[in-house]
């Protein structure tokens, strides 16, 4: 596969087309409709002054995260978590993820005791999904901080948020590393691997999986040189999408 | 309030703006995004071949619906079912009624024995969501039907749909029927009704409630007035969005 | 069957025999066992002073309904839902019309800060249990607030209870419109429709829903004609049981 | 107290009024409303020919039991387990003691491939409404089997009913063995214990618990005459009530 | 089976070599790992200063226990409670019994508002797991109330363990009364009956259930004196594990 | 840190002691209980011919795996998920971690059509306990295996374990990477890797998370380094404990 493109042309490297459609929701603080080809993930941002009984008068504030799929998002339809009374181990998990990843680059003091409730929920799903929410919640995460300090929540100088977060999976196809998988990809994938970026190149959480055969250290190095060009990438949409009236910074 | 204007402008027997766009999604068999104003409702109808055990052999089909809103599609964030470990009986109820009332449009028989669940999530709430969930599903359930048939699932001749449904919420403000209660109006309701019309004007079902002080039988019939108005134009988006290639009849 | 009657022989407009069994629980401050022929329902009013956290220091009171059926009070015996782990939508969608069509005759700020939970479990169930828990719910309920007087919780001359409630199904079977369905009615009806009525003729909640084919707007006129000669004699029968010792007014 | 009465008037060897509603439930196969004294306790008895799977094709039945107590049986209300979502240990081990004692009685071999499941509602609670549920469900069980065989569901001449069973609480209160304790003597009692007796007097299953100081010996062997008294009286009841039309042998 | 031996070779009064680790885990407060033969359990004392809030200025203290058997301590593995979503009713039986048995040996207003919850999880299971757990959680008990003692969260004068506590599971089987059942014994036993004992024999707890036939007073006669003697020897283990530094008394 | 020692005398390169107990349960066709310095799991598996429904007829074998911690494995108790009645998002996520670790070495074909559950029961933590858990399952597994051979499920000449696999906790303190990571470090750390090594040298699995800063690639890599020096260590005390009779290969 090596010099031929992929099902839907693009080379190796390249990612698919994102869009960003920042302030989607009239109701939260902060909200973007984010898309990776056919991947579509509504990631609203909620405010709310105060914290958890647990944080109260510690001066710190909290992030955090649940990630969640429409039953028909998929190719078949899945039973909802809510039906079936518990939510599963993969829900868990990539809730957790999007949380840290958003944690590791706001500095929770300065947000004081405040509480951002960030929700992903994916409308569609065809891979990526939770590199996908981790990019487009970090926009509604923007703009919730920026409607704190708006609001007086926040001290107007306050650097709640000290860098960008995007996050792109990587996975080893026929032998060839390639960059944002679609789904087609991703289950024929041998290694696969969710890389979070922060800013210009700083990692938050490398997470690779063998699928099939274990996989070799020069694999990993070739992936990891491909996330971090595709974050990059990414980190200027995020940019372009916040240039506008009410983002932070 | 009886010779001013409401709220956003309208007349009382004036609807929102309604859009539906059909085949949002590119996975469900049926689809439909539906907004009624700032309401907007994502409407799925999943095709599956064959009935849940306790039907096989009967020769009907199987129409179900489940509910549900998106945490933040409302103006305060609310806790995810999932979440909870289970569901309240406000969805419950709600998903109950979609079913019902698209199973009254259904010819079960002529379905033959496949099963179509209908999946309504609210995005965006302002008021009349179970309406617009009942009158947005109707669109992806005509289209999974159609879609049955193109695949050889459903007999090409059998009329499995036997008519149209479409719903309206209704309600008494400051002593004046309006149809198409937005948040606003409905939280200020004295009675509010909800009224799910077949066709050309058959009660499918009629659910109304004395919010405040219990409702004389005038302003039952004021409102059942109201509905099956604003029924029929529901009725003509619903067939304007259907006339297009992929719908049935 | 327009000139024959029914098959436990009562005209369309007949109500079954009804029974009020006041005070019948020596543990609630008010408490009916009801029965409308065959199906019986046991009513309790649990009193307490204090209201729950979200109300407390807002001068008003509470007021709240649970739903349950025997696993053996129907024909075939029905799982619990403490061993499901789970109120299934008939359960809650009963709950929930049993409190509101209580709330609508109670003036919870006459009440005070004190909480009524009301308990309908049904011991043996014939079809129309959730109207004649309305109804024996209103006894019990009358008696919880006269105790509350009597202890001195609420003002001897509040008037917490403004109006009486009571409740009917009644149905199209065969053409014809009948009250008081029992089971073998409810099972054939066409159109069922369960009506809450306060006082001499006002409506507390409509609910009517087609089984089979939609209905027309006259078939509804004529349902709600049957209902409410059938509540008024259901006040009536409420207002003996109520003419003893203890009842308030 | 050795030489006083107790509150209600008894002596420390005399039950309370015992009283069994044979036939109270029209639904099921067999029923007993049962009462001692201000206790109250609703035994239905299912029967349903087959096994659970796990048991088909061996040639035996099942005979299982569930108790529970209605919200307001109590002096104050206690939250339903449906609600709770989950079955408290206490309703767990009550629900197996039941099950336990009526299987000693059967033959469950002669009982066929036919399964029986016994459900105890109290609908009032003073004491003693464990052994009281056994004590009734006897009856209920006895009439569930004899509609067994009167459906040919059993043979005719099948004994699967080997013996009688009752139960009765005893315990030590200031020092004196009580029999049949009613609910102010249980919450006093140094030791309870709750004694199922088949027949004329062999032991099904023996629970006493040092409520609080460890008891002795002899303080044991007192607390099993009265148990075994008791235990013979109420054989006798049980005999009375199944001495009519519908009883096996 | 009079005159032969039990398959392990014991005598019928004989137990099984028991063995205590006294302090096996460097986490709790007291901890015991103690085996019966091929039995073995974990057993942990939790000390937690202060106490739930239902119970706080009273002066008193609370002991609780939670028992668990790992999924394979058992000869087929057993799905997980967690996994399942509910405790079963044995579960619950178990750690009830275990909780009242130790609290019949604490004095908890000498204990003061202090916690001590108990944790007794099954690693193998051959038998006797809950009498098992009673005896090694006596001495976890013991170990966590002197370490309160020495961090002074309980006044060193202060005798908050009265008694030891120990129990053992005895039966009949094949005619011929045994103590300590192993696994293979146990299944077969006609009767069996756990007892726990305090001190020098005085009863907290008796238990006896006729798994198959009803037993005779003389035969619950001969369980009790063999449960006496075996709770005796148990009693010496338990003083010459406590005979260490560490153990109060 | 850089030249002085960790808390523990170790170098920063240097592993805790590690011991393996193998075959410590009776009832388990494989086990090992494994020690890395104070943190102790139980690895059970549990070997059952067949295989789930949904892979029935397709010639392929299933793994899975389970984790839990005691309550009081940790410093402070924690409470039960059985008793919370979820399992929360921690141990969903180590239990798929342990799952697909194993999964990684084992050929499913060549296992057939036999299920191997793993169960992993923390009794004690001080650290890097799904770490052990992998390491020490590899060896539960591998004699699971080897019975299955002996006893026939397994053709004596499968491969049905392709290679071993261990794996280990990194991370930076201070600045600097060390391997093993004991509790008191895990806290402190910037910067955890855990990581899971398939025979000499491939990775399974690489999940690095940033706990405080993000982390640079050259971090990354002296990680990446440590681990596989530790993960060869493990492998040796691996096979040295598998020297015996019953292991594979």
């Amino acid at each position: 596969m090596n010099e031929t493109t992929r099902a839907d042309g693009r080379t190796p490297a390249e990612i698919r087309p994102v869009t960003i459609e920042r302030g989607w929701s009239r109701q939260a603080e902060g909200s973007a409709l984010i898309s990776f080809g056919e991947t579509r993930v509504l990631c609203t941002a909620s405010f709310t002054p105060g914290v958890p009984p647990w944080l109260r008068g510690k001066g710190t504030g909290w992030v955090t995260a649940e990630y969640s799929m429409l039953p028909r998002s998929t190719n078949e339809r899945t039973q909802r978590e809510s039906v079936k009374g518990r939510i599963g181990g993969r829900t868990h998990e990539i809730s957790r993820l999007i949380g840290r990843s958003l944690r590791a680059v706001v500095d929770t003091r300065a947000l004081g005791e405040n509480t951002i409730v960030i929700d992903c929920d994916v409308l569609q799903a065809d891979g990526g999904t939770r590199t996908a929410s981790i990019t487009g919640a970090y926009v509604a995460l923007a703009d919730a901080i920026a409607w704190g300090k708006a609001q007086g929540h926040i001290p107007a100088k306050a650097t709640a948020l000290k860098d960008s977060v995007a996050a792109v999976s990587v996975g080893i196809v026929d032998g060839v590393p390639l960059s944002d998988l679609a789904y087609v990809e991703d289950v024929r994938a041998e290694t696969d691997m969710n890389v979070v970026v922060a800013g210009l190149g700083a990692f938050v959480e490398v997470q690779g999986t063998a699928e099939g055969a274990p996989f070799a250290r020069t694999e990993l190095d070739a992936l990891l040189d491909l996330a971090l060009a595709s974050a990059a990438e990414l980190r200027e949409l995020q940019r372009t999408a916040l240039d506008g009236p009410g983002a932070e910074a």
